[in-house]
């Protein structure tokens, strides 16, 4: 039993699960968004607790400039050399279930 | 000081405050965003507790096609006929300060 749910709390983690440690490729997010993905300034979204995919789709919005105006040209630079893999890692340390 | 402290509060309230009821322009958002802007669809963004300027700047940024692909569609066909009083009544209803 004790083996069973060590799996069990495994496989949950697997799908939207945050990530124990913050991936290097959100270290760049934090001086807007803010430490926590809690931003200080008002114009910049909250990003904690966000909805993982809606993340990725937005990540994935600026990468191919389906965003304008705005801060979206400071998106796009950010974003653009993330891979897929950076932009999930990204996507559940902000918005993953812990 | 008990007329001072009324008039403060009422104050507070001008800024980012959640108004007292939904306004009726906040209703079409509730059958994608969820009944108190927490969605049930994964690809569909959180509004609860969300920044205020940043629900504006986003609304607009539809309503001017500066947001394309994905649900950008949806979204400009709900929001083309909203006026700024509507577009922050929306915002402060979601993201507002209670």
């Amino acid at each position: 039993m004790i083996a069973w749910s060590a799996f069990s709390v495994t496989d949950a983690k697997a799908d939207d699960a945050k990530p124990d440690a913050m991936p290097t490729a959100a270290s760049q997010c934090l001086s807007c968004h803010g430490t926590n993905g809690n931003p200080a300034l008002k114009d910049v979204p909250i990003l904690l607790g966000q909805q993982p995919l809606y993340l990725e789709n937005a990540i994935r919005a600026y990468q191919e400039g389906r965003r304008t105006g705005g801060q979206a040209l400071v998106m796009h630079e950010i974003v653009k050399d993330l891979s897929d893999v950076d932009i999930k890692a990204i996507a559940t340390w902000f918005g993953g279930t812990q």
